[in-house]
């Protein structure tokens, strides 16, 4: 038996709705005492904090208990959270799901643990959670893009995580499709978040339906239109309802053409889709991997694969212990 | 006086019409022996080797009786080429302009000039050229924008040029703008090439005159309108033509909507552009950054200047010689 001790690293996955925390050992093998709460963010940003310090410290008890580890072992927390992110300050510039502006998530959580802690957005711990543990393992470079509520998307550049001048390196879901096309909640008109977030793909679905077209859908909200989500659309189109699978591959051609863009500029080996959105299955993938091999060029087509993530709700606290490996140790 | 000779590297720069070879020490401090000479594809792939091999002995034959240098004190020769490139082969894959399919370029010049080669495409080249001595020096990530009569890319990370997993990162041209818009003669629809490189702003220009708008342009070209070029425009424009000042205001358009979608997907420091359409100036880079500042986000719009490349006909040249270094050497 080795003399080396095992040692861990605590993963934060900080979302609008769950916080998800758990442990890995640096290797990365077992995900240890992973426990999920409410955010409740309306409690403000100090009551968040001081939930994922408790929730660290009880995963910290757990597995010093379960591994015979101690304290010691532990060398520090990666947080994901909601971006945009100033890295340098440690500070979360904007959230706008949590109701934060400029607040100090790095340091307010060291304080409480007295462990160092690297922050990272949510959408590059997903990528770089792929890339290390699950359906991105072994590629050089990745593009992970994160549909739900938003697009949101990470960068992995010769294995490592590529943030840009300012931390707001893939902002995939802000990129314009449609020079004129429908207005997004950013401001702007045509991108890609306009058409293929959970909410568009529902209120396109609703726009269809308000045309009087046939579909189960509206019985299935009773037809409370406003209720539908995309979720409702994957069942409706797995069911083989029309309309819903028009919609499903009306979205799988505007992400093609967003990720035929990636795939021109980033030439990745691995495109990994997380999200909601990936409960569509085939037939979203199918006709969004055919819009990519019509937009994009045949050399950067020949060399991707186009996948829905594995680790599912983990790949942000699997990630999170990613980004710390490689912000604080320089390497995953 | 330090014992360490002077080494130097020679850059070619392979275009369509030109050739431009010429040699710089190893710092890039100077660009010496520098000459022009025509392509004359026409003749054939051998020829063209030929001529670059000679070229390659006279510059160095010129800075060995210059510099009083030795020839071993000359490490290599950067080439850069029209793309598809496949780098590891050393192989122009598809080249249109000089009428080249999978040419071993790398070893044909390297067997003649008995010196290492590094291949690298045009566009990397002209990226990496400004970023070395050119108007991005200093900065951590680039990317770089070429028109012509295509729109090529080039995309510097953290001080190293990215190629993707199969050589074809940075084809920023074939970037979807309008998912349903212009044909392309890459055979997709909405390409920002199909809208922005030279043949695209002249197409756009005919077409207005077509409908009978009023433009000196008509007289420039003495009614022959499918003689009508970019330079025809700009100078138009300059001269306050109001529909060249569409052309020019709508090219500004289209090129920001490109440049704010690498802007959110990047976050560069610097935008580099290069090629004829930097003539048109202030008129077209003035519009061009108001329209990236309403598309890309706050934070990535603060940390990038967007400007026009200071090289001119040399930065394939000394792109060629910093890809030599960064590919053989390890360091620029």
């Amino acid at each position: 038996m080795s003399n080396a001790r095992t040692r861990y690293i605590v993963g934060v996955d900080l979302g609008g709705t769950n916080i998800v925390v758990g442990a890995m050992p640096e290797d990365g093998s077992r995900q240890l005492a992973v426990r999920q709460a409410a955010t409740q963010a309306e409690l403000g940003a100090e009551a968040v904090v001081h939930r994922i310090a408790t929730m660290v410290a009880e995963v910290i008890a757990d597995v010093t208990a379960s591994e015979k580890a101690r304290e010691e072992d532990f060398l520090g927390v990666g947080v994901g959270a909601p971006g945009p992110l100033d890295r340098e300050r440690g500070v979360v510039v904007v959230a706008p799901n949590l109701g934060w502006r400029d607040f100090p998530l790095r340091d307010s959580i060291s304080v409480r643990t007295g462990l160092p802690v690297a922050l990272d957005n949510d959408a590059n711990c997903a990528t770089i959670g792929e890339w290390w543990k699950g359906a991105a393992q072994g590629a050089k470079n990745v593009v992970g893009i994160t549909i739900g509520t938003g697009i949101g998307g990470g960068i992995i550049m010769n294995g490592v995580l590529y943030h840009g001048s300012s931390d707001v390196a893939g902002e995939i879901g802000h990129t314009t499709i449609d020079s004129t096309g429908r207005y997004c909640r950013c401001g702007n008109y045509g991108c890609l978040e306009a058409y293929a977030s959970g909410p568009a793909i529902a209120l396109r679905a609703r726009e269809a339906l308000e045309r009087d077209e046939v579909s189960m859908l509206r019985r299935m909200v009773d037809g409370r239109l406003d209720e539908l989500t995309a979720a409702t659309i994957y069942a409706a189109a797995n069911a083989g309802d029309a309309l819903a699978l028009e919609v499903v591959r009306d979205t799988a051609r505007f992400l093609g053409t967003g990720i035929g863009n990636l795939l021109n500029i980033l030439n990745p080996d691995v495109v990994v889709i997380t999200g909601g959105v990936t409960q569509a299955g085939e037939p979203l993938f199918e006709p969004l991997r055919a819009e990519v091999k019509r937009r994009a060029f045949r050399p950067a087509v020949d060399a991707c694969r186009i996948v829905a993530g594995t680790l599912r709700s983990s790949a942000g606290m699997v990630g999170a212990v990613a980004t710390f490996k490689q912000q604080r140790l320089g390497a995953v």
